[in-house]
């Protein structure tokens, strides 16, 4: 692995040690990205070398941290050709611990925290990142304190508490559960992983991009359609891409990258379409897209850097789109995805035939595993009675 | 991939050739085997071939048939170093599509069959079998029939709807299931896909054994504890470590094979107590881990052949000490297991100490993941009311 050469702000452009915990930058409160020496690595780093590592993301382990892995097998996910879209692939990151690409993030952050001597941990959650802060907190054998909505799924509340995590409901959204948590934060000294205030989740999150570039054999994809909420996942593929131009392994040119939103919280969306820089905190969130309900991502401004920079797009799709590309991903892709992850086909029907052609190549992320949301599906599926036939009783 | 040299009876040796659909032995009802030339492999299947091959079971393509896979990315799963065991890896086969390593037989058989012109599909299923079967069959665009128990752990059935597949509620366990199906399959033509009653989802299944060894390094473990319902994880590696002594990667020696089963339903253990070779149909099977729901496995001789080739052993567990390991586990390790996986470890905390030395290298096999039992916690993890104090409400 290697070391960290500084911190930089994504804002203001200052650079920071990376010695001990960091959170956001203290002139400007902007994220701070992790930086290291990569001209140095040409030689020694190469797409080459990856063939024998682990199955896991740590196989990138130039651009990663100098740590002791806390790891529970995350990274390297299929990346399926569709079997409806020519062109098309689906990277299915339903298949990480805990069933969704969050343990990337959370690998990373806590192996680097848990390093620097933290033992307790917080964070506000929607719901998968609380999962997988709970199970490696579990893993790692430090403490975990998780602030809900009091409607998250239910899936990820008992997870959570199987994990051992303290689980605390908040009557409100996931901005309430942020603001109670930074206060028993600063009263009890616990290492705080929420989203883009250390700078450690987005390198978890970035290895995404790598593993595009090597599942792809070295062709990268014409456009990538991401479910968006704090924005980390799209964040880090940038910054991936970024890093692989500076190690010469992709010129300039980048795939054009695609936010997606619900209509019920689709903060980006609006103010991309309106041209601003920053969003407007989106009013009474409600989407089945637990995920996306993040009425006001801390890392809008790059979001929208990275959109320009790649011209891409923020697109949103309603909470119908949303729910028949559940059903049609699961029978005619066999794969169940999350709703958040149906999103990025709902949202590639939306734009196929025009802001996209039929020939470009296209990545649709599914961020999570469909299991954790049959809540959703269950009333569509309901067994008829045992005296309606529903039921065969054998002679 | 390698041209399978014949199918070999398990019971009286017979050969016959791979061509066309194959079921069972026609002589014996025997298990049949898939046999590929492995000396003339010898040269050009070593480990070291693996190097730099996708992350999935068609990585072992020499000793897989020749077909064109049905892949969802199935296989090379995590290999996790136990937390609180010195000596013991947890194999964590619940990051296989459909939460569980039924994934590698239905991928291998049903490809087998796919390409022999098939595209209808039944079989009876206890839970985890039935979700495979009905992602695969909608990733390939086959129809899939299932027949399951009316109380089938909720989330496999609603997982087999949403894929598409047809579900038939039958009031009864497996073996009314399985009447029922190959009534049908009879009437209907459907290529049946029942455990062990066609020769490929061993092949699917014994890629865990290359699995264990590719990833230990080349170094084989003392002893493998499995959880065991229809025994094919069990009678797959033990295939594998067969072919892998022909291919010369290892010598003749054997971990010691734990097969596991609940003590609501233990035939296997039973009779192998009782120095049985076959078993006695077990009487009203009842246990939280559907997946052991088997009263009478069809390839019991299989296993107990495998037990005794390894000096090994089959054990039960209390349905007590099942629940208390899924929470130690997920609390311990950072990984919530499927009923069918916590047997494992509930097995290793019986024998340490007495059948196994603590510097024993053992693996625990996790067959699936947790989250499709969620019901069998959501009661320990009931929130306080708001009104308790269970849910905090911000100024």
């Amino acid at each position: 692995m290697s070391e960290v050469a500084f911190l930089e702000c994504t804002r203001c452009g200052q650079r920071l040690s990376p010695e001990g915990a960091r959170t956001v930058c203290p002139v400007d409160g902007g994220v701070l990205f992790a930086r290291y020496h990569l001209r140095s690595l040409r030689e020694r780093f190469r797409p080459e070398s990856l063939a024998g590592r682990e199955a896991t993301l740590w196989r990138y382990r130039e651009v990663l941290p100098e740590v002791t892995p806390v790891t529970l097998g995350e990274g390297l996910t299929p990346l399926i050709p569709s079997r409806e879209f020519p062109n098309v692939w689906i990277k299915d990151e339903g298949l990480n611990p805990t069933g969704s690409f969050k343990a990337r993030g959370v690998s990373v952050a806590l192996s680097v925290a848990k390093s620097l001597g933290f033992k307790k941990f917080v964070m506000p959650s929607a719901g998968n990142a609380g999962s997988a802060l709970a199970a490696y907190a579990a893993a790692a054998h430090v403490e975990a304190h998780i602030f809900m909505p009091e409607d998250v799924p239910q899936a990820n509340r008992i997870e959570c508490e199987s994990y051992g995590a303290k689980v605390n409901l908040v009557r409100g959204l996931i901005g309430h559960c942020a603001r109670l948590a930074g206060e028993r934060r600063d009263q009890e000294g616990w290492f705080d992983l929420s989203t883009l205030k250390e700078p450690y989740r987005v390198e978890g999150k970035k290895t995404m991009g790598y593993e595009l570039y090597e599942q792809l054999g070295g062709e990268m994809p014409d456009a990538i359609i991401f479910p968006t909420g704090g924005g980390v996942g799209l964040i880090g593929i940038a910054k991936a891409f970024e890093e692989m131009e500076q190690l010469d392994w992709i010129g300039s040119s980048r795939p054009r990258m695609i936010a997606v939103q619900s209509e019920g919280c689709a903060p980006l969306v609006k103010a991309w379409n309106q041209g601003q820089s920053t969003v407007e905190p989106w009013p009474e969130a409600t989407t089945i897209a637990a995920g996306l309900r993040v009425p006001r991502p801390y890392g809008d401004y790059l979001v929208f850097n990275l959109l320009k920079r790649t011209q891409g797009l923020a697109v949103s799709v309603s909470e119908e789109e949303i729910r028949c590309a559940i059903l049609d991903w699961a029978r005619r892709e066999g794969i169940l995805p999350a709703p958040e992850g149906a999103a990025s086909l709902a949202a590639y029907r939306k734009l196929r035939g025009r802001w996209l052609s039929e020939n470009d190549r296209v990545v649709l992320f599914n961020t999570g595993t469909g299991l954790k949301y049959l809540d959703v599906l269950k009333p569509r599926f309901e067994p008829r009675p045992r005296h309606m036939g529903g039921i065969i009783q054998p002679y």
